[in-house]
Formats: structure tokens, C-alpha cells, sequence
């Protein structure tokens, strides 16, 4: 049946469905498509702002609840999603289904709040599909083969979205959001920042993992795994969005897609370590062991015995990591820990870069006519990272925005 | 393990789980019973006023939700309410394990918002006993063969409680409530209303069913039918509350247990109906195909070839059902129909009527003496109700409770 009918996943966030009248707004635009000749399955979040207060609620009862625990009462959000999105359909007159995680056997392992799909029974879907034409599914949760209710952590829904648009061998995924899609940079940052019509995985990936908050990196990932073509678009409007797939002549050809900012993060630096083999590693084990995520890492050997190792983490894990990085410091006889708390990441990204020398150059060039001056580099096939500070974040986005003519005007 | 500890199963109401401070209050109820030696299972209601909320919420999208997306809203009530009990008695330091109705496997018919438990699976509940010694069970909620979500319609947390407590085998089924018990008569009617120790459970059902709110007919039907003795307290207070079991020689003997006020219903009178076999029969087959829940029935012939039908069914369907009475009224041919909304049902209900009689005349005497006028009687074994005028009804109440000696100070 999935080829006769177009079939289409559509996932709606938590501020498309924040209220009734947003509701009936998805329950339009879901009916819509579905006349358009297609079957849907619609992944929804919970109502915006719920999340949030069941949290607080748990806060009011214990400083540390169980994560089995929060996993029972959050998965709670997207199951009221679901019935009102029915209920909003059914009142168009149309038909439709409300299934929730469980229901529709979507398959996790048992590590509670941050769940991994291990697999997704489909039965039940096409056969519902075939019966109502739309299935709603609650997004961000979970239930193990042990019967207990997960849920998937940050961007659960997304995921969730995309897992059954590759379990379904869907046409395509489209997550609807607040923003009209992907954008070469932040338009509050950058006025003219123009919307990217098409951008393959791994620039995707990159933009995601550096502070595009559209979409989660792990969504990306599955997408990119099973060749989910993925559409990011606006839930108030039928504007154009973004259309995210595999790299492709077809693609517009440039040199860089898009300018990333990140004002989150905090520099550490480790002074006077001894430069001896097994010393990084023995830092890193630790920093691993007490689960702080660490993003850009800069040794630079210098003439002398010891040498000083920078990292960047999120600026809420700082202190935590402060204390446990001191500790080892002492241990392995460095003689300083420092930290950074004022800094900026700035990014740029395009898989027009493995082709194309020189993209460096252009942006120390910029950088550096605009005064800006650069802590830490830190390079991939597809992107080029440098620490500054933060109080030039903004100014530099907006240099490097133009030194790569990512401009509205420009492009069309 | 049933037998070497205590087994429990206590009950807590939405109005006993309302906000964070009262959760925590059932937490630590629920901790020294276990103290006390007893393995404890609690089933919870919705948080107060999250079961209207979620209502309201679907009201604003549709006049005619389905009852299964209604039962799938509505269930995630009770799922919120064990995930916080579970954090707050952890908070406290002891073990407690949550669990949906489909968890613990509490099998229902398809009947969404009105669900009849067909069989529960005691298996995993003794399992996690075991390792426990709390769980805390979603009431109001289960699920079909199919695996969809049902509910279990008004007093659905009650239902659930006292089916665990028969599955279960366990000891006692605590209610606890925001009253203290089951009175001889509503304390706000009549302040000396004496608070019952014990009663059978065919008096509380003719109680129940006659307005007293405290617990829903059906759980006590099923506690009847399994034997299990139910308790009903207060969750504020550790005063005695209301044994309910099997009539027992050592229960105190009274001629009337108690005296109940029912102000919600209406009245509806056929006036002039033929005199022919099966005209009744064609009304309330009529009656019965709308819906429309019929209380007393009085048919009383006169000397005419015509009859009047009266009877009486709750307020809240007037409306509907006097549409539905006109039409069958004009074709059978009665002459007219005719309602009363100002009327109040008042009832006594002993089993020591079985043995005694004269009840009936000490009831009509002392409502005479009060100048009090009855407009229908009907009565059961162990039950005696009238329908007199509403603005009657309280003083009707005060004097019946007196009558029959049921004020705090003259029984002590």
C-alpha cells in the first residue's frame, strides 16, 4: 500500500500544538495533506509548556526523582497530544487514529530519559492507515521489552518521527516547526540571512551539532542512516522550507551553507601539562567518566617540558567540571586550571570545502580585518570552528555571513 | 507471600493528591502503613481538578469527542499521579515502583469511558511486592485485549482499588476520602449526624445509590461479590473511619443505618395513559432506547380507564428525555405529560427493617406531624424513599434522623 498513496510523516512541535486553536491549525493542515492523495502518520510533541510544569511538579516532590519515574510522568505530555489531535480531526470530519509509543511498538532499550529505538512493529500502522488514512503517534516515547515506558531525551519527538518515516519507507519526513527552516545563519543575528531551499546530512549534522537549534543532531543521523529525505518547515505558513537529503549535483552548488553561532559553551585550559604520552588520555577518561560533553579540544606543544590543553564545554556543566578537571590536574602535576567563561563559537559549514581550498584563508582574512581576534581553531572536512570573544560573536557572524555571500539579495 | 505480611490496597482521591503538599501527606500515609508491617499497593486518582481540565481542553475542539480518544486523554491523569506518589515516597527514602493500568495488566471489555474489568494479572503486582513492598497503581484505567486504553467511567479509582483488593486476596481496601467516613445522614443537613462504625454492604449500596456521595455502587458491589472489606477514612486524619462488610450478628443492631437526601432529580408524570397491557412496557422501552436512567416508577390505576405514570430520572436529562416522552406520550394516546423539578427524594435504609416492622408507619407519621406532604413512595427490603417537595427536603432529613435515633449524643 505505501506506494499506491503517497505516504508522508509530518511531526509537530510543541509550540504548533500549544493551545486549542493551534491544534485545530495542525488538524487543518494534517487533513490537507491527507486529500492531497497521501496517508499520514503525524508525530506530535507535547502541548507546549507542559513539559516544563510536570518538571516543576516533580522538583516540588524530590531534588532527585528517578529517571524511571520522570519517563511515567512525561511520556504523559504527548498522549494528551495525541487525543486532542483526534479529536480536532474527527471534527473536520475526517478519520484518524491516536496511538501512543506503547501501541505502536516502537521498541526501546531500557536506559531510562535517553532512550535508543531498537525497532518498530509497522503492522499496526499500515493496517491502521489503510482503515483511517491518518495515524497519529505520540513522538518522545517509548516502551521496553520489559514493558516500561521510556522516552528518547532532547528532540525526542523529531526522532521519533524519523524513525517511523524509515521504519515506514515513507516518501518523506516533515517536521514543522515555529521557523520557516534552515537558515544560512541567524536571521536575528544577521537581517538578510536567507533560507537554504535545499542542504545535505552532513552539513545539516554540522549546523545542528553547532547551535542550529531546528533540529536535534541524532534525528539528523537516523535521517541520514536510513536516506530519509527530511523537509523542515513552518507550521503557520505553507512557505517553501527546507529540504534536507544525500549530497547531490542538483544541489546549489556553494562554497559555504551557513554561519553558526554558539554563546553557550566556556573554555577550560589546563596549564603546565607534562608532556608525556598517556597524559590527555588519562585527563579525557576522567572528563568522560563524569559525563561532561566535551566539544573542541586544542593541545599546541610549545619548546618547553609541559604544554597546555584547552577544551570547550557547555556552560552549565562548568562547575561540575571545574572541580572534577582540578582534581586531576593535582593528580597528573599541571600547574594551572583557567577558564573562560566570555567565549564564542563561530562556525562555518559547506561541503563545497572539500573541493575547495581556501576557505580558511577568506575567514582568518575576515576576522582579522574586522579585529577580531581567534582563540582556538578547530577544523572538519566540512567546517572550520574558532573560539573568540564572546563580546564579537554577533559582529563576526555578520562578517562572515557577507565575506561568503550567504546574503538574500546576493544569492538571488 | 500473601499471608506472612499484611497485604493493603488503600485508595487516594483526586481532592487527596491535589497539589504537591497533599501528595507528599499520602506518601508518608502510605510509608507507615507499610511500617506497620504490610505490603502496601495504592491506587490514586487524577490530580483535583486535572480530570476537568483535560475535559474543558477537548470541549474547546470538539462538541462530540469519540470515547477512545477521550479514554486516551483522560487516563494520562492517573499516570501523572503514581509518577509523583512514586518520587515523593522515594523522597521519603523507601522503595516504590509505579504502574498503568496496562502495566499490571488490568484487562477490560472495549466499553471505552465506562470499561468493565474483565480479569487482572496478579503476577507482576506480587513480583514487585517482592521486591518493593509498595506499588502504586493508575486507577480508572485499563486496557482491552487489542491494547487500547479504557477507562472505567465514575467512580472508576474506587472500581479499581477493590477489583486489585479481590485479585489480590489482601486483607483490607482502604478508601480514604476528604470526609471521615460514612454518616447516618449528610453533617451539613445535621450537625449532630453520627459518624457509622460499621455497616453491611447492602445498606451502603442503597446508600450509595441514593445520594450519598462517598463512594460510587458499583465498587461496592464488586467488594460484596469478592467479600472484601472496605474501609473508608479520611487521608487528613488517622481517626476511625467506616468499616463496610457482610452483614455480621456483632454489628451494632439498628432498626435505620442511615438517611439520605436526594435533590437532583425530576419528576415526570404521563397523565391519562389507556388502560391497556403493554402501554408501560412501550414507555420505558422508549425510555430505556434514549438512555435515560430511571429511578422510582409509580403506577397507580384509579376507577377511570385511564392512568397516570410517574417517575422519576436525574435533573441533568430533563431535557432530553421529556422530548422523548412527548412523542411516545402522543402515540399512545395519553392525554399529557407533566414535570417536576422541585422535588427531593428522602430515603432511610436498615437492614434491621427485615426483621422489624413498623419502620414505614414511624417514617409517614413523623413526616405528618412535620406537615410535610409525600407525593410518592417506593420501597425495598431494606429501604424506604419518598418524593416530597424540595423545599422540604432538608427539614424532612433533620426529622427522620431524629425519629429514628440517630443523633451523636443519644446513641453514646
Amino acid at each position: 500500500m505505501a506506494k499506491k498513496k503517497g505516504l508522508i510523516v509530518q511531526k509537530y512541535g510543541g509550540s504548533s500544538v500549544k493551545d486549542a486553536a493551534h491544534i485545530k491549525n495542525v488538524a487543518r493542515r494534517v487533513v490537507k495533506k491527507k486529500k492531497l492523495g497521501n496517508n499520514v502518520v503525524v508525530v506530535v510533541s507535547a502541548l507546549g509548556g507542559t513539559t516544563d510544569a510536570l518538571v516543576a511538579l516533580a522538583g516540588q516532590l524530590t531534588k532527585n526523582p528517578r529517571d524511571r519515574e520522570m519517563d511515567m510522568l512525561l511520556a504523559t505530555g504527548e498522549q494528551v497530544s495525541i487525543a486532542l489531535l483526534a479529536m480536532a480531526i474527527h471534527d473536520l470530519g475526517e478519520e484518524a487514529v491516536s496511538f501512543t509509543g506503547y501501541q505502536v511498538g516502537i521498541q526501546t532499550d531500557p536506559s531510562h530519559t535517553q532512550a535508543r529505538i531498537m525497532d518498530i512493529d509497522t503492522k499496526k500502522m499500515y493496517k491502521a492507515l489503510k482503515v483511517h488514512g491518518i495515524v497519529i503517534v505520540a513522538g518522545f516515547q517509548g516502551i521496553t521489552p520489559d514493558n516500561e515506558i521510556t522516552t528518547l531525551g532532547r528532540g525526542g519527538s523529531d526522532l521519533t518521527a524519523v524513525a517511523l518515516a524509515a521504519a515506514l519507507k515513507s516518501d518523506r519526513c516533515e517536521i514543522f516547526t515555529d521557523v520557516d527552516g534552515i537558515f544560512t545563519t541567524d536571521p536575528r543575528i544577521v537581517k538578510d540571512a536567507r533560507k537554504i531551499d535545499s542542504i545535505c546530512y552532513e552539513e545539516m549534522l554540522e549546523l545542528a551539532s553547532l547551535g542550529a537549534k531546528v533540529m536535534h543532531s541524532r534525528s539528523i543521523e537516523v535521517a541520514d542512516k536510513y536516506n530519509v529525505p527530511l523537509y523542515v518547515g513552518n507550521s503557520k505558513n505553507y512557505g517553501k522550507g527546507t529540504l534536507i537529503t544525500r549530497e547531490d549535483k542538483g544541489m546549489e552548488q556553494v562554497l559555504v551553507r551557513g554561519v553558526a553561532l554558539n554563546e553557550n559553551e566556556a573554555k577550560i585550559t589546563i596549564v603546565g601539562v607534562p608532556d608525556k604520552p598517556g597524559v590527555a588520555a588519562r585527563i579525557f577518561k576522567t572528563i568522560a567518566e563524569a559525563k561532561i560533553n566535551v566539544d573542541m579540544i586544542i593541545q599546541n606543544k610549545t619548546t618547553t617540558k609541559t604544554t597546555d590543553i584547552s577544551f570547550t564545554i557547555p556552560q552549565t556543566g562548568l562547575k561540575k567540571a571545574v572541580k572534577v578537571i582540578k582534581d586531576v590536574a593535582k593528580k597528573i602535576k599541571a600547574s594551572d586550571v583557567i577558564t573562560d567563561e566570555k567565549i564564542a563559537k563561530i562556525s562555518v559549514v559547506g561541503v563545497g570545502m572539500r573541493s575547495h581550498s581556501g576557505v580558511a584563508y577568506m575567514l582568518f582574512d575576515a576576522l582579522a580585518k574586522a579585529k577580531i581576534n581567534i582563540d582556538m581553531i578547530s577544523t572538519s572536512e566540512i567546517k572550520i570552528s574558532c573560539v573568540i570573544d564572546i563580546a564579537k560573536g554577533k559582529s563576526a557572524v555578520k562578517v562572515l555571513h557577507n565575506v561568503f555571500g550567504l546574503a538574500k539579495k546576493k544569492k538571488k
